[in-house]
């Protein structure tokens, strides 16, 4: 018999009998606390998907010998669900998670799902554990799918079994009084991706690595590293988000930049968001959006020509986080804020997303209710 | 108080009750079937290094946020013990391993620790693990000593708690029959670790990554990937093992090569071994022995002049797997072989090691008897 592919309408719940009390907004912390329950699908290679499963929220009982602990056989996504004013319930393209995390599974050698199957099963997910769904802006329900393999055996090959899970965590907003601009360290010690790499995908292999040099941006006073590549200085991210700036042009125009998909950048939904929203509503005739190669030292000559309008990062978690300062080799490059909290693209970006991902203005399919 | 230090004094013995059979010699496969015992000692970033227990093998129980299943907070050592003539068990050259474990957790952010009262554990647990060491040449335990973040929260962060832990599989030779020579393909469209990346260290992170390019590999008829780097085509690792080539040089000499530690290059012990044995015994006015860097281009040309003597690589599986065949884009480098097993420097060096290992030969402090 064929291996099972991943079927919504097998869902199993099971409810919870000790349900937890939901935390008040101000209390909640990135990542800390998680609902009642977790969504979970084994997969073998013989059998294929098994049935999902809506369970309490439980720990895993592992061999240690299993392939998660030593060859880094796991990936995931990041998430958001947010509650309307009407009170629904919805998500923002997640259709782009479900493809990046399927291209994610295949570079991993785990196995792929259909999406559109495996986001059915999020949003009954979202419904049993709708209570956890915070009101109000700038709040809403992170979600975490997971991929990890799950053979116990020491032998360096892809798993033949795996399981696919989703917890979730309520979360407050970013910035929880307004933008407050960061500090970056241009990173050239350390190296995030590489062609040939696997930057632009979503594995738990791409994080660890980068713990020592924030820590040492800290340490330096910044917020995160901007990481540069090969000799020639070229951004890729900030941090884990991705990144743009404007520049004012010689032709009197404007030009918003962010690193092209070459390999080496995570794909992030916020990042094509951010380029397909500014393509719609800034004027043409004023704006260039551009993906292109850019080196810091392209930035460098700018801000000290003037033309450095302002720079922001994109991720799921803050959806824009302002720049303010970034450091190369000693060389501080002064970013444009506004009262000290961003640059006005990147207010307008935010609140192009943000009004979408709440319900309160409707564009294309990017935001769906669960039901 | 001060966090404490990992300290072998401490160690608590809990004896399985339930002891497991020991398989025959010919039912051995790598990294399938375990020991009776485990040996664990958790950390804590406020309490330092926990009470060190050999407990009955068991699974482990872990939060579906733990940070070992998001972020590839994970690394890991390999090492055999080897059963003497006289029964005594023999560890080889595990300070390398010990210091290397070190480097790789400062780099991970996870917590290090002191590699001799680390190694008085494993000791202690080899003792009591003693009925699973085979006997017979090229029959081991194999060691996996691995440390995973445990910090059960999604912020990506230094974990603040963190697993040590070793388990045990008695594992056949590598090669059961004798030697038999691998064929690689020369692999420049993925690339395994790159200048300012974390190629030199043993993490999961660099695992997850080769399995699909092995696939294709094996896929195209080769057994593993010989890794290339930049557009140079350097050198730098076979699969999961260092790589040397031996050259006829136009002096009339020998040159034995294997690429440098730069960062790119996983500092095996074996590798090292191999240095140290052969500038000891190969004679010097017929051999050089170099570490430098060299590329897919060299090897081709120096081949075709008939230059290239033979070529191998070094790992703690199989001590050495000897190479007979590379392709590089359709282009076929036989590598000579003699009998179809190996070269005669593979065969020296393979027979120095294992000689040293299993206390036939006393060398240096290279071999250490459990106790």
């Amino acid at each position: 018999m064929a291996p099972a592919p991943l079927h919504a309408s097998k869902l199993v719940v099971e409810l919870t009998t000790s349900p937890k009390d939901v935390l008040a907004n101000e209390d909640l912390v990135f990542g800390k606390t998680f609902t009642d329950h977790m969504l979970e699908i084994e997969w073998s290679k013989a059998e294929g998907w098994g049935t999902p499963k809506i369970l309490p929220y439980h720990n895993f009982s592992f061999d240690p010998a299993t392939v998660v602990f030593h060859y880094s056989f796991e990936l995931f996504e990041g998430m958001k669900a947010y509650r309307d004013k009407d009170g629904n319930i919805r998500t923002f393209r997640t259709d782009k998670n479900m493809a990046r995390m399927n291209r994610t599974a295949k570079r991993a050698s785990l196995p792929s799902f259909d999406g559109e199957e495996f986001m059915k099963l999020i949003d009954k997910f979202l419904v049993v554990d709708q209570k956890f769904v915070p009101e109000g802006e700038g709040y809403s329900l992170y979600l975490r799918p997971t991929l990890i393999g799950t053979t116990a055996a020491l032998g360096i090959r892809g798993p033949d079994r795996a399981l696919l899970y989703v917890i979730a965590s309520p979360v407050g907003p970013y910035f929880a009084k307004g933008f407050k601009p960061v500090s970056l360290e241009a990173t050239d010690y350390a190296v995030r991706a590489w062609p040939g790499g696997v930057g632009e995908f979503k594995l738990g292999a791409n994080y660890v690595s980068t713990i020592v040099p924030q820590e040492k941006a800290i340490e330096n006073g910044h917020s995160q590293n901007l990481w540069l590549l090969g000799e020639e200085g070229y951004i890729t991210e900030a941090g884990a988000m991705n990144v743009f700036f404007a520049f004012q042009t010689p032709d009197g125009k404007k030009e918003l930049v962010t690193p092209p998909l070459d390999g080496t950048i995570l794909p992030g939904v916020t990042r094509d968001s951010t380029l397909i929203l500014a393509k719609e509503k800034l004027a043409s005739d004023e704006w260039t959006i551009s993906e292109r190669a850019l080196t810091i030292h392209e930035v460098i000559a700018r801000a000290e020509k003037g033309e450095l309008l302002e720079a922001f990062a994109t991720g799921t978690a803050a959806i824009i986080s302002p720049i303010n300062n970034i450091e190369y080799r000693g060389t501080h490059i002064t970013v444009p804020v506004e009262d000290n909290t961003s640059g006005p693209i990147a207010k307008k970006v935010n609140e192009w997303i943000r009004s979408i991902q709440y319900g309160e203005v409707e564009f294309k399919d990017w935001s769906r209710i669960a039901k």
